[in-house]
């Protein structure tokens, strides 16, 4: 057993995990975010993948990104909105969105409560590109994604 | 995109998902389970590793074995007991269990409910080998390890 073996059972108490550090979100400051953590419960070297736990605040928003590795989500508490491509979706507790590479996204809580998620990501992965300014124009162009994006849908 | 790309969003309805085939447990008739269904949340080609929701049944069990590839289980409804190694643990909604390589384990139901838990795992793995008989009284030796077997704790 290595140091990087995890306990075989870890409780959970209320969306947090013993022995689990509730992280910041990122760490990129070119990144546009609100009110997120993040908690890897999941980074075993023998597996490709790793499994993540993300809060939303309500309000609160995930950077908008794209990028070559696919996520895998699982909506594990409360509701909101997320855009895929270009498509905006509600999505409830145990929803599951597929996010396909070089595509843009982007999860909102839209509700009264935060939104967590499972997100499954391979451990070698490539780093987020930011939309440009006049991506974001060309998106505001679009009014289901402008009020997306504007949190006003 | 190819065949393989799920869709971006898969509504789920009661632990069923949009899309997603409700499956026996396992083909394996070598093993013993009982009450389990199988459902393939992801098996994402571009990423090693693939996500499985398990639906066991009150007083249904998984099937008792271990194999090389490791399993990263959350729980995701109700509550159980599993075996992980030689020890026998309470598990509820939303806990984490790392079954690490060539270990035994086994999930039981035990309360009044379904014990539903999500499972990650390489999508490249080894065939889980059974206990033989002698296993078997072994772990029979140990009171506790005896009363999980037999559906007694």
């Amino acid at each position: 057993m290595t140091s990087t073996q995890p306990p075989v059972h870890r409780k959970a108490k209320g969306y947090r995990w013993e022995g689990v550090v509730v992280q910041p979100y990122k760490e990129d400051a070119r990144a546009l975010f609100k009110a997120v953590t993040r908690q890897v419960l999941f980074a075993d070297p023998q597996q490709g993948s790793e499994l993540r736990y993300f809060e939303i605040a309500p309000g609160g928003f995930s950077s908008l990104e794209r990028h070559a590795h696919t996520h895998n989500v699982l909506i594990l508490r409360g509701h909101g909105h997320c855009l895929v491509g270009r498509e905006v979706r509600e999505i409830v507790t145990h929803d599951l969105i597929a996010v396909p590479p070089i595509t843009w996204h982007q999860f909102r809580a839209t509700g009264k409560e935060p939104l967590g998620f499972l997100c499954m990501v391979n451990a070698a992965r490539d780093k987020p590109q930011l939309p440009t300014p006049e991506e974001l124009a060309e998106f505001e162009q679009d009014p289901r994604i402008a009020d997306f994006l504007n949190g006003t849908r």
